[in-house]
């Protein structure tokens, strides 16, 4: 955990920092669904209301069920930051800002009425959902798949600047083949063309209509129908080494020089030696003690 | 099997049980065949009954074959309660509740006609074929992939609520970019369109006229494009896993209980207790021998 | 190689049969090269004569070309029977079969002239090209890719029944909640729109416009988009486990049980046993050898 | 690196070849990341200069914007050229090549004025910045990729040649059963609508309207849909077996000369010869002892 969610040492304010900032207890838990359900009905609200008919209809509850939400965010900041002992540090952490991000936009239009890009920015408060499911156990699992991103990453730029230059060339081969007046009007607009057509997407806003050109269409076409075989390749084989290395331990057996062990293996699963050097084997100890009488009878 | 599936008593009602519950016999394999066959040509006049121009001619054909098919189903599940001995718990389980789906719409007909919805609801009789497949060795197969979409649950959940925010995102910008008039009348309907491109569908009824508007298009595509690999790779794992998984016995170490040794595993791999019960560990047996050696200097 | 493939005794039909149904000598490496060139180019000429404005120009020149390819074809088959035992044996093989459809649509057009789906039957053709791959080396690649498709031929099964009952499902809640004037004709037409959307192909020739409509495409693009990692994962784990039986032998070492050698290998590679318990070590018999005569002269 | 990268032996040449050629020092870092910005800004400028409103209002400056990078590129081109031992046959290497294409369209220009092609010709520059990524570490990354590749060539060979066939038999079919009306016209325009279909773009252009064709479309489509698992799968296959290759040691067997073993192996897979040549082989060990001792005893 980060410094700044140490909570201040007195009762009522450690108690507050369990229920919001922690998910032990049940009141804690149902305080996290509660927070979800408010996350997700706000922004039910602000999508609704973008749909012209039903603003007309319901902006007036729109509108307050809107101020009902901030406010109730606006609360819950507020004691976030009672029960912390650094509240300003908190603000400037990544949670800190989307907090502030999820209930500005409302309070800014008092300042500024009219402004519509502060309301699509309420749909940021999408993102604390994030900080519930960090509570739940979903880290882990993003973690491998980050570990498994963090190990393509150079492979995915590559791929991705391979695109790159193919796009390139294929927009400005079209951009002289095809006539402006079918929509290859200059080359970020073939460029535009040769994504949409690259990633499989097709939208037909803007097609080949030259023999030449559609037989070029028809190269760049199974390009991007096939190359995406080469990230997929390369994650795959990314996840799986990391669900590997998560399990077994690569350190050879002293015995027999097996060396793939589940990590919890204690002996060889081929020889039976003992695995662990730091430690000594419970059953050669046993061994060793029987061993310790016998001598007294041997030397009789 | 579940409790419901016992037969009663009697020697046809066995008979009876043998031949549509089970597959064993010639007959009971004839049955699950002339089943598959008539629950598809169900589906099929379903089908074509729904074209304008075939209904208009073969209308009445297609009607006698459904209320044909109707009486053939309804007998059949006649039988299906006739030879169990507790008929009502079998109406309750998935599969009673399938074998009522399948007939109730066209008996409902009689007294409600005119709604087509449930003329639709017929099409649910598909599902039927489940049952059949479940007879023949597909659950096996079926489990497997089950067994690591299981594992993989997590990692899908992350994905598709990554894709949630991507879209959300992406489709507030546009609605802000791009005017009404080309289609990005509200945010819901951006959402539509962030959906239709992130997936590479692509329909073309709404598309990116704005040079601003088209750049973030290609963004949201080289994104859809590419994130299939995350789900891809982590599935593949899973299955592989799921592969090796067959490697794994489940008989329990006697010294231990431990029951998760790879197959090939001699030895157990938390206490080291020799597994293989029918021969000796030859590591004991040296032990032994050097016993075997010792009691002759003991005795002395 | 099939017993129909002997060629008959005597010395100029040996050496036609070299020729043209083998690859070893460099003339029939000629013929192979010469007669793939000549099946794209007979393949080209009948792609060119479909278009119209070629056909008005070159028609003539085309209709000669493809009586010349025609003649060649037929003079090559007249050989291959003439080099063979039993050529009508051949004629009913695979290839035969093929031989004959690639010349047979131009003969038939003497006596039914006029008839355009002939023209495309010699498109057929192509798949000549595949009697000349199988001579190259191209037979073991796809032996592993059928190994690999065969041992998930099930679940892919099971994925295209799948598939089939979800396209189901939703073509018919479209077809109640679409209205025909905008393309949901039927039902057998908002199957062919679902699976247009499900494979994210997306012509746009049909689709939703109202909102339910849209968030049930919603879903099912979502479907489509990701449900593909199935195949996906199925087929990579059986592609890595191909590739792995191919290179590993699973016997264990009978020294130390280690089971993950190459096939090639000989000694195992943890402890040194000699792995092929049917012949005797090479080394062992040099030591043992050594050590029958070495005492002798040890104890001069 | 190739023999033509050796400096010519004095002092400012040397210094200069340090800097352009290599990237070791601060100031050679400087360069490439000033090489990079100037090539990514060029390309912008050929674009933006594409756009006709911006080539409207910027056409002066965007004129001599390219003039100001032509210039420091064949002022590079000259500096590179003057610090080697060997400029022409740098000329003639792959780097040299890229370099000239990057400067030659802009001096032509001078000669033969107007002609467009040679503007688009310009954006080749983008090659120029896989220069700097050799000198930053991507090569491995792209030689995993790149083995990955040629040992599944033969696979994606067959994959192609299999989409070929499909595709020429389908297109065909398509092209007698729709109408040229709606953009049939030919055998090569059906082949074009196959790729757009089989590949999933879907630009609707170009649909089947007769419920036959939507048929074979939807057989296409699914097609389309899973084939791609096949090289998606071959390709994890073979990018998992490039990493297991890192296991591989290439030292060879001081017995029998083996050089490709797994790093953990004790013994030659082929000759059983210990590997570890830094420690003694347990067995010669036990041999050697049993050696020195049992004469003692045999003679005894």
């Amino acid at each position: 955990m980060q410094p700044t969610l140490k909570p201040a040492a007195e009762g009522l304010r450690t108690r507050v920092f369990q229920i919001i900032f922690e998910s032990g207890t049940p009141l804690a838990k149902g305080f996290d669904i509660a927070l979800i359900v408010a996350i997700l009905a706000s922004v039910g609200v602000v999508l609704l209301d973008s749909v012209v008919p039903l603003r007309v209809r319901f902006g007036e509850l729109f509108y307050w069920l809107e101020w009902g939400f901030t406010g109730l965010f606006t609360l819950e900041l507020a004691m976030r930051l009672y029960c912390l002992e650094r509240p300003f540090r908190y603000l400037r952490s990544l949670y800190g800002v989307i907090d502030v991000i999820a209930i500005l936009p409302t309070w800014l239009m008092l300042l500024l009425p009219g402004v519509q890009s502060l309301v699509v920015l309420r749909l940021l408060r999408v993102l604390r959902v994030f900080r519930v499911l960090r509570l739940m156990q979903f880290v882990g699992e993003g973690r491998l798949l980050l570990d498994a991103l963090k190990r393509s990453v150079r492979q995915i730029f590559l791929f991705f600047f391979s695109i790159f230059i193919v796009v390139i060339i294929f927009a400005s081969a079209m951009y002289l083949i095809e006539s402006p007046e079918v929509g290859f009007t200059s080359i970020p607009q073939s460029i535009y063309w040769a994504i949409v057509s690259l990633t499989t997407v097709g939208y037909g806003d803007i097609v080949p209509v030259t023999p030449l050109g559609q037989a070029i269409t028809v190269v760049l076409m199974l390009i991007g129908y096939s190359i995406i075989a080469v990230p997929t390749g390369v994650f795959s084989a990314q996840v799986i080494r990391s669900i590997r290395e998560e399990r077994y331990s690569e350190e050879a057996c002293p015995g027999c020089g097996h060396d793939r062990h589940e990590r919890r293996a204690k002996y060889c699963l081929l020889c039976g030696t003992w695995l662990d050097e730091e430690t000594e084997d419970p059953r050669a100890w046993k061994d060793a003690d029987r061993n310790d009488d016998a001598p007294a009878i041997d030397d009789t």
